[in-house]
């Protein structure tokens, strides 16, 4: 019987089908893919790519994706500093459960802060998280305003948002990094072949 | 864009792999599976005997154990009512994403208020929503009190505890009552078993 915060009486009850026997159907490892970066970066392109790559090769993953989440279990919450950390620990939370379901869960939410994150991967073994560092130029992002958020920022008409009134901060040790070569930005297929590259060589598509 | 709730700018994103996709990979449909009942009334049970009897059959399952869930995600997350919809609101959202991912989502949790587990319903496609019933007599529940739970609620060191001070709502039109026979309890492989038909009878366990 456990205490935790707001919770007693709790037990744990584990269950003879565990995360093993699921890797073994599905022939892969479940680990969270998790991609952060600014608005308009392409973390939701590289979300879709990755998952559609993974597919083709018989690979079951499923893409968490922040804003999507904003719609169903993260309703509750809003942009502030303490509801932002909350949906991040939540998503964390929830692809945590995907990567002991056995899947690749693909994480894709702007998670501006570092403590958020690494909060998220604390929560899993290090090597089931793998971060991918989308790292765009500001001026590129704010070019493509896919959304055209960056204008209603820039018009004051949204308040704190991130890379114009709320600081990004870059991860420090990612495990990929995403980024312009000679100035010119990675088609979609290129940049989930890097993370494909990543799963295939760390084992992750496999099981043994 | 949207405005919902809290929440303001935010986009919804279509993946290329769908639902679909996921089933056909898979072999199965993706549902959620609904154990309610009494504390002590056999849902652990059921759900870990149904994950393993589809395993055996090469069917993806997972299995959403309110307790365990108190550990992570709802660890903010008390007994009072409000938190216990909130609770059930969060695990209804939750199953509802691997049920999208193509899982057979196993989610076990006393849920005594029929408000609660409808607004779970509601989420999912209504076919897509199987509520197991363990309709097992207090008395029973009670006389195994495996977690010597209902001592202390009798005792007035749990308040609130369901079926002691606080109510247990029976389902009114569940998919699925596991119940006593001539005042014998099902073994756990028939009360799988009884579940395993039902997904078979509905198509589940193939894709066509």
């Amino acid at each position: 019987m456990a205490t935790l915060g707001n919770s007693t009486n709790i037990f744990w009850h584990e269950c003879p089908v565990g995360k093993l026997e699921r890797q073994r159907l599905l022939k892969q490892k479940g680990c969270v893919v998790w991609i952060t970066g600014l608005s308009g970066s392409g973390k939701s392109t590289l979300a879709c790519s990755l998952n559609r790559e993974l597919y083709t090769r018989g690979k079951l993953s499923y893409v968490l994706d922040g804003d999507n989440l904003r719609h169903g279990l993260n309703k509750d919450l809003g942009f502030k500093a303490e509801d932002r950390t909350e949906n991040i620990r939540r998503v964390g939370e929830v692809a945590k459960l995907f990567a002991d379901a056995g899947l690749i869960c693909i994480a894709s939410l702007i998670s501006p802060y570092r403590k958020d994150r690494d909060a998220c991967r604390a929560m899993l073994a290090d090597e089931n998280f793998i971060e991918v560092f989308m790292n765009m130029p500001l001026e590129l992002c704010e070019a493509r305003d896919s959304k055209g958020l960056y204008k209603l920022a820039r018009a004051g008409k949204i308040k704190g948002f991130t890379g114009i009134d709320d600081p990004y901060e870059p991860p420090l040790n990612c495990e990929i990094e995403i980024q312009q070569k000679d100035g010119v930005c990675p088609t979609p297929g290129d940049m989930a072949g890097e993370v494909v590259s990543y799963l295939e060589g760390k084992g992750y598509l496999h099981y043994q």
